[in-house]
């Protein structure tokens, strides 16, 4: 197969990276994808920096086994734990969803001052901080963990009142702080952005990695030569460790088309590599 | 040490157990307890018959190494899967949290209309629509699973807006279709039962099993001459398989005393029997 017409690969602990997909099926239309949701292992965050490393590379290697021409990983804990670990041992390029995210924030802020919201271990690993510190030392950050948006956006809640009184919740003190800009620093954040910009105010501007992530791929294709040329149909193809018809239940709602076709795998058992 | 003398031991998966625990600690003031929360490997509702059996095992042999008298799984997931087991093993009563409250349920109701919530997977497996059944196979239940109660409780969000509207959103079906009687069959929902009433109003009955199992374990007790007499001050210690300081900040919520002393253990290393 030439280069640049094989798979994306997107790898997540779950259905969150599903997001960061559907931006990549909308602003990449004629890229394939490769994704998988290691959901028998799900969530990642409260396991050892070894633990999710043991995860990453076995998630790593099933998406080369596909000969995928790039590695999303699109999770905030893997991002955060050993991204660069990942990088130097592929092949092909990976990357993650912090950079693009920080990023795009420096870039929209106009006071200075930014919020980053997330799960309780992507806050507490400070990554969006040193992200966004590397680039403009000068910011100054604001993060919230809040643990109730995952269960919210999968129990499928993303605009009632309970959804909309547990934003207020989180919010209000990043919002009495005057940030002008908020990461959306967790995959599954996106579904929440129409009840979070309700609370915040039309005046404060959403930053969506998942969004930002889909920018930086194309980027990086168009500079390697491999994006993927317009007379092509993409093909989309899914995998999971467990629990398929739970994953396609939420995972629709992500990604507001089939999950078809749909396989469980074991990510223990090593792949044997197509190339 | 005389037979009476000697603590309960207390096994969850995490820290909804020490609403048990607080039970036990109000209705038999005079009872030692040996806590042990699995938080290394929370949540066990998501894991195979399997694992959850294994987990299971080594919860129980490491309370019978504490040389306990009795020992209540306070866990609606092993309680679910595997209690039968750990019973026929054990050489001291284990008692789990689904038959009390299946019993207190069908002792309150007087339309013979029952509601129960709980996790997905204690909901998914009927253990409290098989155990209500088993006593009046009459009474209709209605069954929720309420995903969001778990992370609010953790999140300390008892009674503000969030949890108000929350609790409604799942419960007006239930209210609706005219139950009198709400069996809180999850260890963390107690914390919620002011909401959960405000939202059922006054005449529909709340069940605790936690209270409900500390009930039961007063009686055992006093069947089987175990009881601790009145001179004796309790000892109460505490043992977790990670991050004792995010279950001391979630436990002491649950418990309203300090936990203290806690250790940190490997529940996969076999401890030596004391006795």
């Amino acid at each position: 197969m030439e280069q640049n017409q094989k798979p994306i690969g997107i790898f997540d602990s779950g259905v969150g990276g599903l997001t960061v997909a559907s931006e990549i099926m909308r602003q990449l239309p004629c890229e394939s994808i490769v994704y998988f949701g290691d959901t028998a292992r799900v969530p990642y965050g409260s396991k050892s920096r070894e633990t999710v490393t043991r995860f990453a590379f076995e998630g790593l290697n099933f998406l080369l086994a596909h000969d995928v021409k790039m590695v999303v990983v699109a999770c905030n804990t893997v991002s955060a734990t050993c991204l660069g670990q990942l990088q130097q041992s592929s092949p092909v390029p990976v990357i993650g969803v912090i950079e693009p995210g920080a990023k795009a924030a420096v870039g929209v802020t106009q006071n200075k001052i930014v919020g980053v919201i997330g799960t309780e271990r992507t806050v507490k690993s400070g990554a969006y901080v040193k992200a966004i510190k590397k680039i403009n030392p000068e910011i100054k950050i604001l993060s919230k963990a809040c643990p109730l948006f995952v269960p919210l956006v999968e129990e499928g809640w993303l605009d009632n009142e309970a959804a909309f009184y547990t934003a207020q919740t989180y919010l209000l003190p990043l919002k009495n702080e005057g940030i002008d800009t908020l990461v959306l620093a967790c995959t599954h954040y996106p579904l929440l952005a129409a009840t979070l910009q309700a609370v915040m105010g039309e005046k404060v501007r959403l930053v969506d990695s998942a969004f930002e992530t889909a920018v930086e791929v194309g980027r990086i294709l168009e500079r390697i030569g491999l994006k993927r040329s317009v007379e092509n149909r993409p093909v989309y193809r899914y995998f999971v460790s467990d629990n398929p018809a739970k994953f396609i239940e939420v995972g629709e709602r992500f990604l507001q088309r089939p999950i078809d076709p749909i396989d469980v795998i074991d990510p223990e058992v090593p792949y044997k590599f197509k190339i």
